[in-house]
């Protein structure tokens, strides 16, 4: 075949892998609206799905598609799709379609049985199916294929290239970074009621989307929506949807739920566009290049006090009442207070990093063996204990709080983490480059979106994470930076 | 191949199908929330899975599992599931890949163009795309092949084995029929000013859904949402949705609408069970069986005085002061108002029909070449006109209200008044057998949904169409029964 031939087809295939994949996307979304009876089906109709993807990424076909453009020199962005077709062709071919088959059922069945114990708080409930997840992820590493560390595979799986040994490494001296400034931080206890009064939703609605506008969501392209999970959801190339969970009791959470959804949508809509658009490419770096959007956006951004400069008479005219004596400043220290709370998804820029250090740890020790499924909710309890001093005291708000490990996602959760590091490495680049202060008292996004998207958004997956990191700072992935991003924001003030 | 082993084959490919379809079913499920630059990547998403979906239903394995199973002695659902893939089989084979892509992508244009050309009122919008669409339909008939009706193998798509000359001589009856009707109608005009008074939807709401839990509609396999055009959609065996319009100033057609829609759900609910549950026979004996369900829950029931003994004094409850001086006999009588109107869906029970028989005569003219897509306006409301004595004002309550040309669905209209056919020839039956009026009064519905299911619903498309109504009834199709109704409602009063 020639490679131009092949290149053509390679790209044929591609575009039916991503339609598949924007189809479970619909799929996913509409779950939040699923009836009760129909969630089996619905997990047989994923998996047929994601067999037939399964089936895509590893026929004879892409094989020789692949070895026939081996050795062609091609340009970046060919060159990109080769190498990326070719790292699922390697991982996928060592999975068996009934392999695929049955996580993905395993993982439906799961999803039912955490919301079951979450609601009834009973992790009894969920160890039985955790147990054949964690058996399947075990199979499934051996299966990838490893150099002693198990969760190597996994978590290249989201983090492409990313070593266990390194990510212990950043960890630790993260730990001990975000520990310390926990113990350093100003005692006097900061005032944070005024956020949990009657906040009605239309007026939090209007809110976000001006935010969101101001940030340069496309309304062309996506949509806002309520869900229990606020995620980001690529339905189609220019179908970008978020959610966020309204409470009327509090205005902070559905805003910065939004603003952090809305940094992964400007990711999805900037990435497809021009020749990668509507190929795999048109996608994060990286799970944790993604989420340093959503960060940098939430927090470097969203929960500054210069943001606040331009917005909080804004704010502030919609929610007279409710905000009568609070300035801006009390304002700001309020949605910036730290204070370590049982639940991930609360935690503040300080302890969030800690969170996910706990999760690591006893995800490697279950893909290890010296943790058992049924040990894991003490080991979670004692593990909280050490790091945030925090008494757990009922399941739903421990171990079964999160999402992920229904799912089978073993090798996720520290890409959280990893994404708050790159946030805070690109946000010092960003800064050496951008008047941020003077840009976001202005309430103008637009030279910050546009310098994310030259150096970051709009290459897609062309370059991996490395190279794409040292491309934006001159430099490897490093901790110091949220140290330091930190150190100045809490310690300093 | 063995036979047993054949047709285990044959069944797996079959509950794919079912599962692609029912996915066809979320995506157009979602379409109403589409963000408007995503519409033509839906059709490609469509586009993808309808081929996939040709491509199983006409492969060369699929041919030869109906030649191992030709001369097998087979079960009466083993041999309907045989009868049902072959029919298709025979059907699609001759339609290449190209065409049904070619078809999916025009019709997926045509709604936008539909949709477009009726928001401005501008049929001259509308016309490129719908001769495209004419043209092709021209093409797929002669594909399909035919004995001098072009006609004949668009209807049988949607109505099996029914030929256009049946349709013609029924509707021949059925137009006489009605015009004595109306025009024997007493002219004394009819009070229905309060239908339109102001109803707060979550009295409307809470109402419509006593009355679907009455009907039997299972709440955990489907929901009630709202949508432009109401429709029943199922996105898995356990998942059928239902949609109405809530129009603040008007409280019948929201509440008719779900009933309709309830009608069509309870067919969809029942035929998915047994061991045709997740098979292709888990579906309506064909449109008109499905739409004779919707129109005597709708109509036979919901309009009935009967039911409206049991349901008024709840109503009123819910509506004290816009139903203050409005007695059960004066609200029946708004509700079976009979008034010639220029809109199809809102239509009455007697003329109804004239509506249908106009797009009939329309679709056939055009198929054959007598009438022009560009003199389609005209002829349109020279029609109405003539039939219905109204002149029309503008495209948008005329040729352009209904969306059913833009999906290139002729032979899908008749459908509709052949389902007003069925039902009262149904419902003629099922009177002999229940005491319907004693039924109702007492708000027990549970006897008719399951005389319904026993005789019709559960058999799914077991039986074809003309085998189900000589069982049901002892009698082939006739329009007398309908006649017979309806005077008896409207003249007899």
């Amino acid at each position: 075949m020639g490679e131009n031939r092949a290149l053509k087809r390679l790209y044929a295939i591609d575009k039916e892998i991503v339609l598949l994949s924007h189809i479970l996307g619909v799929l996913s979304w509409d779950q939040e609206v699923l009836p009760p009876a129909a969630i089996e089906e619905r997990g047989a109709q994923m998996g047929l799905l994601e067999r037939r993807i399964h089936s895509l990424e590893t026929s004879d076909e892409m094989g020789e598609l692949l070895a026939a453009l081996e050795s062609v020199e091609l340009d970046e962005i060919d060159g990109a799709l080769v190498r990326e077709a070719k790292r699922t062709f390697l991982r996928e071919k060592k999975l068996s379609g009934e392999f695929v088959q049955l996580f993905s059922e395993t993982t439906t069945r799961a999803y039912s049985a955490w919301v079951n114990a979450r609601r009834e708080d009973n992790f009894a409930e969920f160890v039985p199916v955790l147990e054949s997840i964690v058996a399947l992820l075990k199979e499934k590493s051996a299966a990838l294929g490893h150099t002693g560390e198990p969760y190597d595979p996994l978590l290249d799986i989201y983090e492409p290239a990313m070593r266990t040994v390194e990510v212990e490494q950043l960890f630790a001296q993260m730990k001990q970074d975000l520990l310390f400034i926990l113990d350093s931080l100003d005692t006097q206890p900061i005032e944070d009621t005024f956020l949990y009064g009657k906040f009605p939703r239309e007026g939090q609605e209007f809110f976000i989307k001006e935010v969101l506008s101001s940030m340069g969501f496309d309304w062309d392209r996506g949509l806002l929506g309520t869900a229990n999970h606020p995620a980001t959801t690529s339905l189609g190339s220019d179908d970008i949807r978020i959610t966020t969970r309204y409470e009327e009791l509090s205005v902070a959470s559905p805003l910065f739920s939004a603003i952090h959804e809305g940094g992964h949508a400007l990711y999805e809509m900037a990435c497809s566009s021009g020749r990668i658009k509507g190929t795999r490419l048109a996608n994060g770096a990286s799970l944790a290049f993604h989420e340093s959007q959503s960060r940098l956006w939430e927090n470097m951004v969203g929960r500054s006090s210069d943001f606040w400069d331009y917005f909080y008479p804004r704010f502030k005219e919609l929610f007279p009442l409710q905000l009568a004596n609070v300035d801006k400043k009390a304002f700001v220290a309020a949605i910036n207070k730290v204070e370590p709370s049982p639940i991930r998804v609360d935690a503040d820029e300080v302890t969030y990093g800690l969170h996910i250090i706990l999760r690591f740890e006893l995800e490697k020790a279950l893909l290890g063996g010296s943790l058992e499924v049924k040990d894991l909710s003490e080991a979670w309890n004692t593990k909280m204990e050490e790091l945030l001093h925090i008494k757990i005291k009922s399941n739903r708000s421990g171990v079964l709080q999160d999402i992920h490990w229904s799912m089978g996602a073993f090798g996720y959760f520290p890409t959280y983490a990893l994404g708050n590091l790159y946030a805070a490495q690109i946000f010092a680049k960003m800064r050496g480059e951008l008047d941020i202060p003077a840009l976001l008292r202005g309430g103008d996004f637009v030279p910050i979106r546009e310098w994310l998207q030259a150096k970051i958004l709009n290459h897609g997956m062309v370059y991996t994470p490395k190279e794409l990191i040292q491309r934006v700072s001159d430099s490897p992935l490093k901790s110091t930076y949220y140290r330091d991003y930190l150190t100045k924001k809490y310690l300093e003030r």
